[in-house]
Formats: C-alpha cells, sequence, structure tokens
C-alpha cells in the first residue's frame, strides 16, 4: 500500500480486534457511532447543553465548551476535560479561525468524543481512570493508525504521567492525531503519504493544535 | 530572500524595533541573553533550583519542572506555568524522547524563558499581565519570525483567553513556535523554505509539540 498508517487505512479501525461493528469504532471521523448511546442520536438533549452555555453568537469558545461538557457528563466516572484539551478540540474544527464552535460542529466532537470514549473504555478494562504505555499504542492501532514504533514512542511519551494516560490526556491525543492527520490529508492530494510543506503553512496547521 | 520568516532571517530580531542590542532579543535560541540579569549567568543558582527536584537520574519530569519553575519565580509577577506548558518545553529539547530534561537542556530553557519575559515585559508596558492580539504578532515580528497574516491570526486566536494573551499561553506559543521551527529546518536541508514530509515523520515531529 502507498500509505502506510493512513491514506486507504485512515479511519478503518480493524472491527475484529475489539469485535464490534466498524462504525462503532470510527472514532468520530464520520456520521455518529453506532452503539446505543443515549446521547448519539439526541440532538435536543445536545442542543440543551450547548444553548445553555453558548453566547449571543450561538457558539462557544474553549471556556464554555469546557463547562458544557462538564455539564453534560460526558467524561462519565473520568475527570472532566481540562481547558487545554478544549482549546485543542476548538481549533480541530475551528474552520474559519474565530476560536470558537457551532453546534453543527459541536455535535461532530460529541460523536467523536463517544468513540474514543468508548475506545478508551475497551481498553481500560478496570476503569481506573488510566491506561498504560502499550493500551495507548494498542487503542491508536484500534483507530486504524499504522504509525511507526519511534513515533509512537514519542505519542506515548509526550501524554503520559508517571508513566499512565488519564482520560483528558488519551482524548487530547486523539483530538491531536485526528487534526493533524486531516490537516496533512488535505494537502496529500495524490494521496501519495507525503506532503511539501512550505514553512508559513507548515506553522498555520501545526500552531493551532 | 529565499525564505521569508525563516531560514537566514530566523532568530534576527530587528534591533531597531527594540531599540536595544540584538542578542538581548534573540528569544534564547542562542546562548544566554545579554541583559543584565541576576539568573543568566549564574548556574549555581539554577543548579540548586534544578537538583532540589530533580531525581536520581538527575533528570526533571514537566511535573518537576513546573515546580522548579515556580520555585525560582522566574514568571516574577505574572502567573506560574502551566503543567501544559511544561510538558512542552520538555518536548521542546527532548531530544532523547525520555519525556524529562537534563541540566544543560534546563540551562537552554532558562536562557529561552528570560528572552521571551523580557520580550513580553517590552510589549506588556503597563505591567498587566496580558498583551493584546496585534501585540503578539508585534513580539512575533520581533523574534524574527516572518508569517503571513492568515498564520498570525490563527496563532494568535489560539493563545487568547477573551481577547487577551497572558503571559503562560504566550510562553506556550513561543515553545511552540521555535520546537516546530527547529523540527521544520532540520528537515529542510537546503534552506528552501520548504519541505517534504513523509506523514509519518510529520506525526512525530508534531504530536509532541
Amino acid at each position: 500500500m502507498a500509505y502506510p498508517g493512513y491514506g486507504g487505512e485512515f479511519g478503518n479501525f480493524n472491527s475484529q480486534m475489539l469485535g464490534a461493528a466498524p462504525d462503532v469504532l470510527l472514532g468520530g471521523y464520520s456520521g455518529y457511532p453506532a452503539y446505543s448511546d443515549p446521547y448519539s442520536s439526541a440532538d435536543d438533549t445536545m442542543y440543551a447543553y450547548f444553548s445553555a452555555v453558548a453566547g449571543q453568537d450561538g457558539e462557544v469558545d474553549a471556556e464554555e465548551l469546557q463547562r458544557c461538557l462538564t455539564q453534560s457528563g460526558i467524561s462519565g466516572t473520568y475527570s472532566p476535560f481540562s481547558l487545554e484539551t478544549c482549546r485543542i478540540m476548538i481549533a480541530m474544527l475551528d474552520r474559519d479561525y474565530t476560536g470558537k464552535m457551532g453546534f453543527n460542529e459541536f455535535k461532530e466532537l460529541w460523536a467523536a468524543l463517544n468513540a474514543w470514549k468508548q475506545n478508551f473504555m475497551t481498553v481500560d478494562q478496570d476503569r481506573s481512570g488510566t491506561i498504560e504505555h502499550h493500551e495507548l499504542s494498542e487503542a491508536i492501532a484500534l483507530m486504524g493508525y499504522r504509525l511507526s514504533p519511534q513515533t509512537l514512542t514519542v505519542i506515548v511519551q509526550r501524554y503520559s504521567k508517571n508513566g499512565r494516560i488519564f482520560f483528558d490526556d488519551y482524548v487530547a491525543c486523539c483530538v491531536k492525531l485526528r487534526a493533524l492527520t486531516d490537516f496533512f490529508r488535505k494537502r496529500d492530494h495524490l494521496r501519495q503519504g507525503f506532503v511539501n510543506f512550505i514553512y508559513d503553512d507548515f506553522l498555520q496547521g501545526t500552531m493551532a493544535i
């Protein structure tokens, strides 16, 4: 394949590894997760959370998003999302560079978060709230990324605290992986797995995430 | 020039804009800042801060670095550095991907922090602790980066809170700018201002920062 770890296989979760339907495991890259989740098809519920914190412009900034996600309880028994993670969540979907998120983007985020959470819970079987190094590597592979051992090491190291990966950091890692991959893919018109970046454009896509 | 905003001019602060000696304004890219700073030439003082928190391996992780920097008072009247900013500080200099920092890297960081702080104070003349959008653009230009207006907008948006940029976020921005530029430059062997990235390598350099 011309595109190891990306392109053809990107977002193509290996359903055999989790024993679940592929669309459960899409990591929110397209549409909603298929598993039975009270939130996933409940636009009204989501809109209630969203509109309760959105400003008059109908959008949320990072602090409002943090409040919104905390109130929604989407983190479950895991710790609420940090402001930093909320900022990169917004950057991931902020196509007009306003630093804010509208309801459509919020729905997209919600779907992604549910899928990532499901993935985390699959790996964190004892519900300790953290996963280990090799489990993050496994989770990344489950999301369809095919990365070199060295790149995996860099990523795992970056999102660990005392050898463990917390849910908030795991989600930050997922957000960055998705956003950077989207950025790369948009410029890889021929799906060859490499892109010629001009310095300014490289910074534009990487500084915000 | 073949390399707008980079290459030849990278790190080449425009001393006329600040009316100070160029080496004051190097942003810590090489050597120590030249201004009179009680810390800049005091290895012993730095080592005292460092060794007080370093583990038996003689290195600090992000949490230890945060404690170390807070105790040193390097933030002055500004708020102490967040854990997230300390993590990217380590990533910036973590050439062996251990997630830790030795004393030599700590000295390099210290020099950079002092120069960035000096730069921030120059812009934050009323010592309010925050700077405005156009002031961050100005500070980035002072550091020698020549970026397009759109890229500057993306960066400024990302590091703002309610339209203001706090010292901690400004430093996070400086760390990322430097680390991403270093990463790009290392691969731009001909100094042409563009690099052909393979996807895996692109992620390796951008995920950790």
